[in-house]
């Protein structure tokens, strides 16, 4: 299979996900320059430093002139506009690539949005650290890591496919989805756990803050869920309203039969319960 | 500090945690002979093939004469009956303790039901890993792990006093605390951290059992936490029944909240809601 070449990357958001990106396509020759484009000149500088960019600049238009890829990698709220934005300023032979957690609204609004809908395509790179910034990417990431690509009825079908070499040259697997399946899959298994986690210690801190002294095991690991960024699950909460409070609701029915079962006393179903959730492993693969 | 001596310490239960008891009293050198009661035959032969304890007899009344500490490390709901076989038959000098994650209502049925109740000490070691049984057990499980003893106000001092520098000599933290409040933290920090884990696996079972394919880093976390037997967590949601069900009431108040927040699309209180739990690293220490 021939690598996958592009002339000029731009990586708007040099974060962990946008820095590894470049990263990753330099260091497989996939690219002969990379420019970064980011609201803090701090961070930008870093990725500079690092070599993960070639250059930086906070001029949108200027950054994107000339580019044949634009790799989006911002809090998702901002994806859409952004895009069309960039759209405005950049070669219409371009594509435009994002990694935004939440596909349905992010896909559903550019397709009918954008003058050219067929050169963009949504994707989602499951990968992710505790660490943010350009400071903690690294090349290898996304090796062996699932990216997921929405495309749509309207996306060239060519540009999918150099995409998605893209990201099996730098060691993903990619799998093609509908971009709300997608979107429900992860309120179930990324969204609605990380509520959990938060929702669970909320109710410890309100109950009683001097009971964090004594969170040992089980505890501590929802701790480490709830460290991850609260503005970048404000936004996924937003943006997967819909699909998380489906997931919401049914998530409430179940702790409101389990309370029932406690209340009553009703040791056999209890059991049943417990004993279910132990034969998922056999369901679970690496992503 | 003088070490505890006992004579004859009988373990009920060789589990991981009546197992490593066993292992790491003789290797401190605190008793002489340590005999093993169990209901698996199996398990009791991998407890003395390990050298965890002398010897073994499934008979109760056998295996507990001349002793004169009897250590109890059985599923919660069994401890108090149990003790009070086991006073029926034991001599009026020994000491009982247990090792149960619930106290309130051992240590309430048994205050009134021994003939001696100043010679029975609860106890909750807050140590465990994944695997259970003799198999697993290990002289230093115990060690730099908090223990809680909860003493009545007819405990006798001189018996408490010994129960604590026996799990100070082999590695413990020893904190006493009223059962009651054992409990209601429990409940917070364990007990809903585990009952939360398993309605969220129930929750994505019932949706969708496909998905579990997708359910990487936050779900896994999860997963795991929902893999501890489920007859010790029926049982534990039986016998805390109380302090869970209040601590259940606060979590879905909170998980109804959050709803609401997502559902009214209240960025502002989303925001506050998230960058509450992240503070929380603070107050936590290890056990």
């Amino acid at each position: 299979m021939a690598k996958p070449k592009w002339k000029k990357v731009v990586i708007v958001g040099v974060g962990l996900i946008g820095g590894s990106f470049a990263k990753a396509i330099r260091k497989k020759g996939l690219t002969e320059e990379i420019v970064g484009i980011g609201r803090t000149i701090e961070n930008l500088k870093i990725a500079q430093h690092r070599g993960l960019i070639d250059r930086y600049t906070r001029d949108l238009k200027e950054g994107v002139q000339g580019a044949d890829l634009v790799f989006v990698s911002v809090p998702v709220l901002t994806i859409p506009s952004l895009v069309e934005r960039i759209e405005s300023v950049l070669s219409p032979e371009a594509v435009i690539t994002d990694a935004g957690s939440v596909k349905g609204p992010i896909v559903g609004r550019l397709s009918s949005r954008l003058r050219h809908p067929e050169r963009f395509v949504g994707g989602h790179p499951i990968a992710g650290t505790e660490q943010s910034g350009a400071g903690a990417a690294f090349a290898s990431l996304f090796k062996g890591k699932l990216c997921f690509l929405t495309p749509t009825p309207r996306t060239d079908r060519v540009v999918l496919e150099k995409i998605r070499r893209t990201w099996l040259a730098i060691g993903a697997k990619v799998q093609t989805i509908d971009p709300q399946e997608h979107d429900r899959i992860f309120a179930c298994v990324s969204h609605l756990p990380h509520l959990v986690a938060y929702a669970l210690v909320g109710t410890v801190l309100e109950t009683d803050r001097s009971m964090l002294r004594y969170s040992g095991g089980g505890f501590r690991d929802f701790t480490r869920i709830a460290e991850s960024p609260a503005e970048m699950w404000r936004d996924i909460s937003l943006m997967n309203q819909k699909a998380l409070l489906k997931a919401l609701d049914r998530y409430e029915k179940v702790i409101g039969e389990l309370s029932e079962m406690i209340q009553s006393g009703d040791s056999r179903r209890l059991l049943h319960f417990f004993q279910k959730a132990q034969k998922t492993k056999k369901g679970m693969k690496s992503l």
